[in-house]
């Protein structure tokens, strides 16, 4: 899970800010990778790079993203998949030769195949400096633009053949930027323009929103797009020719828990479609609860669905501190539960004596929640009953979402009943992958993998 | 507005990672301050220090924290009020002799007398690095007892009868951490105490949630409190020996506005009060909306009380972007409301053609909250109502909030319906001083004072 | 040993980049201390400090050193004598009133009675930042100034009553800089000035050469000197008054070794000094040596005038490694006399069966020394016959420089054959206290405490 | 210009403080490069890297090179010649692939053909992430040895026919270090041990003396040396192969001016061919001044042997300022000269009505010795002679010396007696070629292209 943006003024190439508003789009989606940010830049002549670990507001505050002078911008914030913690795995990517063109590439999926394209790449001299599949991508095309005369379409259809999902993909040439997408379509990129014609390419729409430009479509699975003469130009690859099924492969889980609630991702607007996952887990409830309470704040507006459509009371019981780091302080041995103390707490005497029903929108190895029932059984409730946005997660994802082997996964080791015991939950229950499929509008194009093991590509040799 | 912890293990001095549960504490508050952090800690025979401009995460990431080595702690965080952004001006302040004792102090609060007081202390020769509270306290203490001889407890009385509110501090010698607060009793002070035997002294009780430390009571104005003999010990001063009227001026807006909501604060629940905020503004109420927003986070509370009493949806229409930094850029002139839009996103067509009610928790300059209307309207809002959980915010406040001078102050320079106007609103409602009271627990010992100019303290060529 | 500059333009207070200027002059005395550095500028109405831990050429890079703006500089490098390594230590200190004037100050020198002067003061309410010598006059002086009335003048006259020796300094007001000097004037302190007009403070005089400023005179001992309406004014106190024996007091060593060869320290040109004691040395040797080897860079001279002397080959035939650092790596163990081995080196095949003399500037502990003798038998020499170009140091020195205690000083535990018996030197020779004073002009003016332990004031209860 | 150094502990793969070592050596090689250092190393399994710019005091200070933990290492200073001043453009770099093998290298020298060798590879896919030799080199080797399956041995045979000079280089795997030199012998490279075994690979034997290593060999050109069983192994080609005139090409100008005095250079110890230089200039003199002064510390030893040879007295007149930063700053305007003033400085009143004659190792632009000339003069000298250790330098050196370009140069575009004219100078003196050659032990095996135009390589479209 990364975030990727592009910023491409039309009418040629013309100043406009663009590396600010690169900025800008990326601090819309830092929510999907606080490990390391950066933007190259275009002026025309040359690519300039500047990327760092942090988040968006330190590695660009005020007067460095100001300093970001060019023409055609494209940025990205990294969530660690594949590569370690280090400034090598930030992307974009930049690719010099000594005469001709140059390259920068932000991508966000991870590449099934890695090893093997890479292998292979080696075999013909092409040396890597990362672990990073945005470094292999722009190589590759790098190879076959460069070493091959390829075209530069030519060789991001040679991607599109050869590299199994995932990727949504910027790349940014001298004059130009591509924007591609597998033929699975498994990652979201959406287009927008400005009324000023200034055209945005974004992981998610709410990039769009925070510079004022309207959501035009997504770019196509298998398709490359790219604005020429201030117009929007398209190359679309049958995507039927690269992949096993004849369907695409999106991500239903950017929608129940990655994408922010204000985003619209695959035709649906997320809150709209969490609110329903909640709706739809109230149907057939049993157990009428005094109070509902999300896990704030990814599990809100599930929460709020759940509550809504059961006519019970929706609440803000638990408040999350938003100042936490990633890697805060393991404190004394004394304070149990501390990382979930750090990041929640209860509001005082709110739960005394109350049936609680607490709304998640999923479980992956289910500790956290485990503190969390106990946290709110210590502060009075009589009864926490856990109901989960999402099915039992089974399958390890290999197609851009950091999760644990199978044998970390809870759901792939225990009953619903052993998950219930362990959480000390007096009821659990998941939404269905039957319920799940009701919601998704043209369900057949997602991918379940993570619940059902059904992967869209066939899976050989992964680690 | 500033927080302030102290964490002191009793059965004596023992080491029992104080320094790791003050920034814990610290972390807990961190919504009173983001400019600079800092923690003093005492082994029992010197005091050492460690302070830096930055978040607590930032400051006191992991390994830092492990290293702060004492058995006594005091922390603070500092939001800024008098004194320039400098971390001369971060807490806490350290007094070091040559043989003598040595002190650190940290304080919540803003001395009205400020001037006065220094240049009585330059006079004798006790000059400053700072402009800040803080170290006029410190310095005036360490004057009265080792220049005059005074015992800590008789310099603190001193302060007490010399020092026009406000001030909640916590003084650390090398074996010991008194506690005390002004005789108004303007900014709070809670005492909490482990399971273990660790007393804690935190701004808020939301402090002695994440240490597991019970909430005894608060330190009351005009007292000193220690821990000896692992009991607590208390001197009181008669706090009417001290100030105008006879009684306390508790600030109510640290329950309307600057605590956290699972806080205890003046002995009101703050969700609860602010729950009750909103069900008192929809008392009244005529216009029956369609939805009710309020402006996140602050506000949620209070637009939970008010949908629940009005018995209309409550949503969290408005999504905030918690990456935001304090001083992020200045995007393009082209985009409009930037500030507004980096911070806050509506969720796409949930406005469409419905009647909104928003709510907030206060009105300071009215800039805000003017985009956040346009925001809406232009989302698709057919009409926006303005609720306000608070009376019109007439007067500067001089004890420790950060309120801009009276012309800056939109409701001491224009009428409700002029104000209304501004907005672009449909309707404005505030929240009248007589329904404030009517909510708040003894409200005779509440400050008031900028919302109706009665200050607790004759204020004298005051800047 | 510590460095100071002042650069204060005439005619008034005009901009004449001041800042600049005094980073130059502290460019040139960067071998007085290379720990910390800074500079204190007014503009005519406020003082401004700029202070770090590094050379001068890291803290005042090219673009820092641009940014300092002011009418009127001080600056100060500083090797720590009193006080830990840290920045509080740091000089200049600056003292900011809420009104009142506001003052810097740097110092070179040490202060004999520090302790008590700084009881005296805290007894008063004058607290410290640091334990550093600097700031004790400054806050000394701004106490007699701003709380007892005193003209600033007076102030400094009560410095010299009370101080014990030793001092130079540099105090800054908003609109003037005055220099001066303790009555015994044991560290130097001179003045010049450009031909545009610009008066110049400096420890030495190739402070001076480096701005084109012209030597004018020395500070006297006991004489605060300033500049008003473009002329030098001065304050001349009897120093007989503060001291002990009717004469100066002026260190000996600054001729030795301390000072820049280049420069003009107590009227004695530094090289033709230096060049004079090796003359001296050779007047009645008795070994003919092959060649004569200084260690260099401090002893060069010394070595030029000894080998000119007896008609010998002088030769640098130790290299000196320029870029070590002051805290470098202790290598493996299986390297030996490794400290030396990185500073010096032996020009190969050059000393083969040689009668080498080697001539150093003074003996402390001797053990570098030991291993540069070491250092040139294994590289072939045949005899190393050693002089050194002072008399035994027995006695430590209480007034700026870094001597260790007596127990440390070789000479005070060893004869002269123990010595050379330690260093496995062939013969070893001091220049006698009798022969340095031939060598020194007024030859009473000066301390020779070092060696013979007659110390100009008493000691008393001496850390 | 570079330095280089590789450590290798004999005895195979053990554990000897070999990161240690290599930063020790790189400390004695500090002056040919101060722009960036880096050490990689080996533990036997994989290769670390780290590199910083700075000083290597700066980059390794004591705590950071005791971290540098492996058994063999390799090390380099850097002083930019291609490329920019950038930390990608620091050395060494290191190869990394998915499985097989992984190699870091070290080299100083210059590669003439550098652009057309990359086009070369880019054309293959192997692309670039600096414009330095090193990686060129590394990856040269790395598409030879990977994709076309050479053995190592065989990739740098590669190296040696198809790269133009200069190159002397130090490959490390993960368990040999493999030290050649380009078969022109361009920059030096020797071979050093110590008594413990372990062997040492260093530009200059200055490093061999600080590891205590004893100096065995030069590398010779065209040859290939590694440590196999403890035992120095060597491949040597047939240099004549790839050179077009049957002799070595090796820099004279190492022993004019790079190297440090107390190394031995192509076969001549450098301090005693600096002497000689001197003793030459001075044998057909017809000027007899009062003084010599060489300009520090470069001419210390040309001077040397011109004085003693022309029986007049040595002196050190110019003191140098060694703390001197490489881009100090600017100072005002009405400071003339001020770049050679913060470098040097006269001894006070020491040239009064002196002949002096200047020494100098070379002339590049002639603006610096243009200063010192002026200096001198300004400070009393009567007259001031300049004899130059060099002959005319008229041509730019491709090779690794970073020369300006001949319309740059002055002695290319002006007389000897425009020169004398442009320096102030009263007579001005180059050795000449004839005179330099005499001194050179086996001349022929020298480049002198930079006097005399003849280039060892051909020049084909070079920048």
């Amino acid at each position: 899970m990364c975030g990727i943006i592009g910023v491409n003024p039309s009418g040629g190439i013309q100043r406009y800010d663009a590396g600010q508003c690169a900025v800008l789009g990326l601090f819309a989606i830092q929510h999907r990778g606080q490990e390391s940010c950066g933007v190259a830049l275009s002026d025309g002549n040359k690519i300039i790079l500047r990327k760092e670990m942090g988040l968006v507001k330190e590695v660009f505050p005020d007067n460095e993203a100001q300093k970001l002078d060019g023409k055609l911008a494209i940025g990205h914030v990294r969530y660690p998949t594949k590569g370690k913690s280090d400034i090598k795995n930030a992307q974009p990517h930049v690719l010099t030769t000594l005469h001709g063109p140059c390259f920068a590439l932000a991508s966000n999926g991870d590449i099934v195949n890695y090893k093997n394209l890479r292998e292979e790449l080696e075999k013909e001299g092409v040396f890597f400096e990362s672990d990073n599949d945005g470094e292999l991508i722009l190589k590759y095309i790098g190879f076959w633009h460069i070493t091959k005369n390829y075209s530069i379409i030519g060789a991001i259809k040679r991607v599109m053949a050869n590299f199994q999902a995932s990727y949504s993909s910027l790349l940014l040439t001298k004059d130009r930027i591509y924007a591609f997408r597998d033929p699975f379509g498994n990652r979201p990129l959406v287009i927008g323009k400005t009324d000023e014609g200034t055209f945005v390419f974004a992981s998610e729409t709410c990039s769009l929103d925070i510079l004022d430009a309207h959501f035009i479509r997504e770019v196509r699975p298998g398709e490359i797009v790219w604005v020429q003469d201030g117009q929007l130009q398209s190359h679309q690859e049958n995507p039927d020719m690269y992949r096993l099924h004849h369907h695409n492969a999106q991500c239903v889980f950017e929608m129940i828990y990655f994408s922010r609630p204000d985003s619209i991702v695959f035709g649906h607007k997320v809150y709209d479609f969490r609110e329903r996952i909640g709706s739809k887990l109230a149907e057939n409830e049993t157990i009428k609860p005094d109070i509902v309470i999300p896990v704030p704040d990814s599990s809100n507006f599930i929460g709020l669905g759940y509550a809504k459509k059961l006519g019970v009371e929706f609440d803000l019981g638990l408040i999350r501190n938003h100042y936490i780091g990633r890697t805060f302080i393991k404190p004394a041995q004394t304070f149990r539960d501390e990382g979930v103390r750090q990041k929640f707490n209860v509001l005082p005497e709110y739960l005394n004596d109350k049936i609680v029903t607490l709304v998640d929108d999923s479980i992956v190895r289910g500790t956290t929640l485990k503190k969390i029932v106990r946290l709110l059984k210590k502060n009075g409730a009589k009864e926490v009953h856990v109901r989960i946005g999402s099915p039992m997660i089974k399958y390890s994802c290999y197609y851009g979402i950091d999760t644990p082997t199978r044998e970390e996964l809870i759901a792939s080791q225990k009953s619903i009943e052993d998950i219930r015991a362990f959480l000390d939950a007096d009821s659990l229950r998941y939404l269905t992958l039957e319920e799940l499929k009701n919601i998704v509008t043209q369900n057949e194009e997602f991918c379940y993998a993570c619940f059902d093991g059904i992967y869209p590509i066939r899976l050989y040799n992964q680690v």
